[in-house]
């Protein structure tokens, strides 16, 4: 059983500001908050593009980590470059500029070490893509996937066409909410899963996340934070958390595996907000996370 | 240890529309919908007051509960009539119409039998009016009370004379961070209990509850309903609850009978936005509310 996790996505350099203050061209990118996240459970090779501005630091903070970059090319021209802000509620990111530069090329050619990985996550890139490179593995044990609101708009057919082929889909509210034309979440989870995934995992932001599985119909709270300073890749580190610790599983199909999954998102995610870019998850430490897990079930159980 | 609560509070005729229907002067107001839900767990004496329009079945519906009428008295005119409907979203109720009536001249004189509760529950009524009760009373073991927007815009500073004298305030998040100024709702409910209840619950809707109580930060998710019919009086059944579970409780200072508190409280809600006005709420049994418990409670364990 393989436990390497595939990821496949964005890495970026992100300049945001918010009401605790701005970045500029710092790491972000999905592919980025999901390996520092999910490589704390298990291996991750991670796969994606930068340009020939990308720091070298950026690429030391990664390869510290349990996390295989050879199959992030370098492509003459300059990386994928996302600049926004968000107001006080921390809601809605306002993008203000994106630039897509070498990641418009992106076009992933899996290695045979990448295609063998058990596990594979295809972040929020286009479906095409996405089903493209799922067609290049050999036969990963748990396939997830991620999508946004402009390819449920622009892309649908494509979208659809993946979900037929994915165990778990990880979506936001708003986005469960476009796909499915239904505002009842429990309801949107259920025509979702008929497009394909076994499970689902709406993700609500500071309300928490649901997870949808068999019969059974999961809420859990978001972990209070005292002050939040950038939510940007609160998403990806979300489904890093639950996806390394479902890679480091040896059943993934068991609801209780799951309900540690999304209590481990939960508590990743919960770091990721505390500080803008990935200040502070690149360096955290297993005892952190141990810690607020703990923390975090513990607050949940009534007895 | 005297289990009694006194609720004092509206006593109302609602006329409401969802995307589900609509309802037709119906039975609703603060203290029914607390009562109801109360009465579950302790006996609940209501105070309140209604016009001689009042359907005489309502109150056989109430009296048939563990709840005492006799302070629910009848004034020459018609009963408080709320007017309001609701989004898909039921996230804001938008009013139509409110005939205060009667309820325009509430002015709650308390019996023997009513100051010597152990458990006061001020309900969302003028706050010059819930001090004015609270001065009446023997010497209650848990005072908690409930406010809206409109008192924290016009009568601020009665509020916070009210404050300064009650264990446990209930309020929205959007009322919590109106009143302090303060986004961030763990730094808000700091600057609530800096005011004076030594606990404070903040009601999320859908997104849950947060109970704030000595170093303890607790979210808990909203129980996943999937068909909400109605959300007015959910607030006040989910207090209804809570209080019900704290009075019955030997010690209401105990964090993990506040939590079962919460608990109880998110369940009584749950049932009470299945329908319209009282119709899930007034009948349900014990059996009902336990196993409804139990699958919450459940579902929050992660082991």
């Amino acid at each position: 059983m393989s436990k390497n996790i595939l990821v496949v996505g964005s890495v970026a350099l992100d300049s945001v500001s918010t009401i605790h203050g701005r970045t500029k061209r710092a790491l972000g990118g999905s592919a980025v908050h999901f390996s520092l996240s999910a490589s704390q459970f298990a291996p991750v090779k991670l796969v994606g593009v930068v340009g020939g501005d990308f720091p070298p630091s950026f690429r030391k903070l990664l390869s510290k980590r349990n996390i295989d970059l050879k199959g992030m090319q370098v492509m003459p021209g300059r990386t994928f470059h996302w600049e926004g802000s968000y107001d006080r509620d921390f809601k809605n990111a306002r993008t203000i500029a994106t630039h897509l530069n070498v990641f418009e090329h992106f076009k992933p050619a899996l290695s045979p070490e990448h295609k063998t990985c058990g596990v594979l996550f295809l972040a929020n890139i286009d479906p095409d893509l996405q089903r493209d490179v799922l067609g290049q593995m050999a036969k990963p044990r748990l396939v997830a996937c991620d999508t946004m609101n402009y390819w449920i708009s622009l892309k649908k057919k494509s979208l659809r066409n993946l979900l037929a082929k994915v165990n778990l889909l990880f979506i936001n509210e708003e986005e469960a909410r476009q796909l499915t034309k239904e505002y009842n979440l429990i309801t949107a989870a259920k025509m979702v899963r008929k497009m394909g995934p076994q499970a689902v995992v709406i993700k609500r932001g500071d309300s928490g996340s649901m997870l949808f599985y068999g019969n059974d119909v999961l809420a859990m709270p978001a972990q209070p934070v005292e002050k939040v300073v950038d939510p940007t890749g609160a998403g990806d580190t979300f489904a890093g958390g639950f996806m390394g610790y479902l890679a480091a599983s040896p059943d993934w199909r068991d609801v209780n595996v799951l309900k540690r999954a999304m209590a481990y998102g939960t508590v990743m995610s919960s770091f990721s907000v505390e500080n803008f870019s990935v200040r502070r998850t690149h360096k955290l430490s297993t005892r952190e996370i141990d810690r607020r897990f703990l923390k975090y079930t513990k607050s949940l159980l009534v007895d």
